[in-house]
């Protein structure tokens, strides 16, 4: 197996993802192939010891930023580190391409490189989210790959969402859910309530709608909605943890007995922070497109990249994307186009 | 000024209406009239000392309950405390109608008794959610009413939140948002992108977008979305904020130090709790309808039920009905239909 990872890619790129590879091919059986800036990516290997590790490096001249327009900076960077990246896997040379960049940009170098898997209509972003579920966390898509949606493209998430639970996450017959705005059937926006049918008629473990305040609750392992509403509850769930924990430490340390207060109450805090903590998934599955694309938070350290590294691994070894092409064959399902 | 209270709305009706309803005449220089099953609004009366207080009763014998669907509910049930309630402020004789009872009951309720505004062309429910401006909170709608939106609504649900922002909320020249996937102009779904434009020219004080992660933290003081993403993110915020309470509380408990840490700990949870608490602001109003109606969570107390009419009496004294009127008349807007 060969693991393509953007060296550009992050906010803390190339330092932390050359590290990250490194943490990765030590607990790895498997090669890895960082694509960027040559001398840049060959400066931070130099700070590690590397002897006998199966890393290389290909260049790529060019990067795309993280707030660069996605579709216009891969179309006009064709010697980026995500379309050279990109390109290994489309060409065989390489199993899986892993990216904390942009992931708008991820994206479209994906649809642009390797296009989408025969039968799928969009593909999604997707995130594994904190949720009291039997292992801890709820798969989560759309979250902004596509900001309008139609009733088949959500049948197609939950599809992909379900093959990936049960073969990453390893949740048997996983339960599958969508977001709405009330529990019981009939409630809905116009899509959720075109969606809703064909969930039910598609053979998977449909449970009905979620609603937000039951997202982390564990009503679901496998929750689908549109990009929009997805990117919004992600960042929102982000937003309001860090109002509420930022809100407690301030008032915890404000108190006379601030210092006592403050260390005892530290590993509770550290425990939430794990709990919440991206880092330990690494990454999600860009789902539907022709090969396997692991995206990574953007502020992601090197423990991040090497887990992200570890689920694309896992995600190669598991069958995902044959998977998926069979779950969405057209003999199997009438959502195909 | 008089005020029709639902005394048979909400988890624990008729007793904490009741009770708020006697806390807020003692408060208050105005008139209240429970509406409800005459009996059993007498019986908790009695259970207080009312002496000179201006509260009557008004029987009504019906009930519309929390889990009935909405509009097949009013429509049946035309001696229901919710129709009987809003008559009275249709006919001219109370100024204001508040209730804990099934929101979706009210919308149909007042749709149905009290009409629009003319010119509006959707009510919106609102909220006030706690976010780190001046005054500490943002004024947020719609969450429930509309569940699929056009732009030309969410411009009117953004000139009503500005008015009713400025003249409750004490906010001057209130900063207006809209819920995207991104901060960028140009993010968003169809329905963001067709009304930002609409914002921009509006004359109101538009800021831009705002991302789910940043509606905590200040960006704005009036933020508006369609009714399916405000309602999953009000419910969002909710399971969030318990989940990360709920496991904090339960992670300091269990350590060696255990009471000591839940002692220190408990004034920061309870501040917490506070300052998510939607009793403090009591309700929000149903804006768009012609007449004064104000919403309070299913779950009130006699607390939050006093500040709910607490709220419905500024409504009325500042005259937000008579300014969204104006807002919205055609020859200030061209929205109206």
């Amino acid at each position: 197996m060969k693991i393509v990872v953007d060296a550009m890619g992050g906010d803390h790129a190339p330092a932390v993802v050359v590290d990250g590879a490194i943490q990765a091919a030590r607990a790895l059986e498997t090669e890895i192939v960082l694509v960027g800036q040559q001398a840049a990516v060959e400066a931070e290997l130099r700070k590690h010891d590397t002897a006998g590790l199966p890393i290389t490096v290909v260049h790529a001249s060019q990067v795309v930023e993280m707030d660069e327009h996605p579709a216009a900076a891969v179309k006009a960077k064709k010697d980026s580190s995500m379309v050279v990246g990109m390109d290994l896997v489309r060409h065989g040379e390489a199993d899986a391409f892993v990216t904390a960049g942009n992931s708008g940009g991820a994206l479209a170098a994906a649809l642009f490189r390797l296009g989408r898997v025969r039968g799928i209509q969009r593909p999604a972003l997707s995130t594994v989210f904190p949720s009291q579920t039997p292992q801890g966390h709820c798969f989560f898509l759309d979250v902004g790959a596509n900001a309008d949606c139609k009733p088949e493209y959500l049948l197609q998430f939950a599809i992909m969402g379900a093959v990936y639970a049960e073969r990453i996450l390893g949740v048997p017959r996983p339960r599958v859910a969508i977001v709405s705005n009330g529990e019981e059937v009939g409630k809905g926006n116009q899509l959720v309530q075109e969606t809703v049918p064909l969930l039910q008629a598609s053979g998977l473990n449909f449970v009905g709608n979620a609603e937000g305040k039951d997202i982390p609750w564990g009503i679901a392992d496998v929750i689908v909605t549109d990009g929009f509403t997805g990117n919004v509850i992600v960042k929102l769930s982000e937003g309001v943890a860090k109002f509420i924990t930022d809100t407690l430490k301030t008032e915890i340390t404000s108190r006379t007995l601030s210092k006592i207060g403050a260390m005892l109450a530290k590993p509770a805090f550290d425990m939430i922070k794990r709990r919440l903590d991206y880092r330990e998934y690494g990454g999600a599955p860009l789902l539907g497109v022709d090969g396997v694309v692991i995206v990574a938070h953007g502020r992601s350290d090197a423990y991040a990249v090497k887990n992200a590294i570890l689920v694309a691994a896992r995600t190669v070894e598991n069958g995902v994307l044959e998977a998926i092409r069979r779950g969405i064959a057209p003999s199997e399902s009438d959502a195909a186009d």
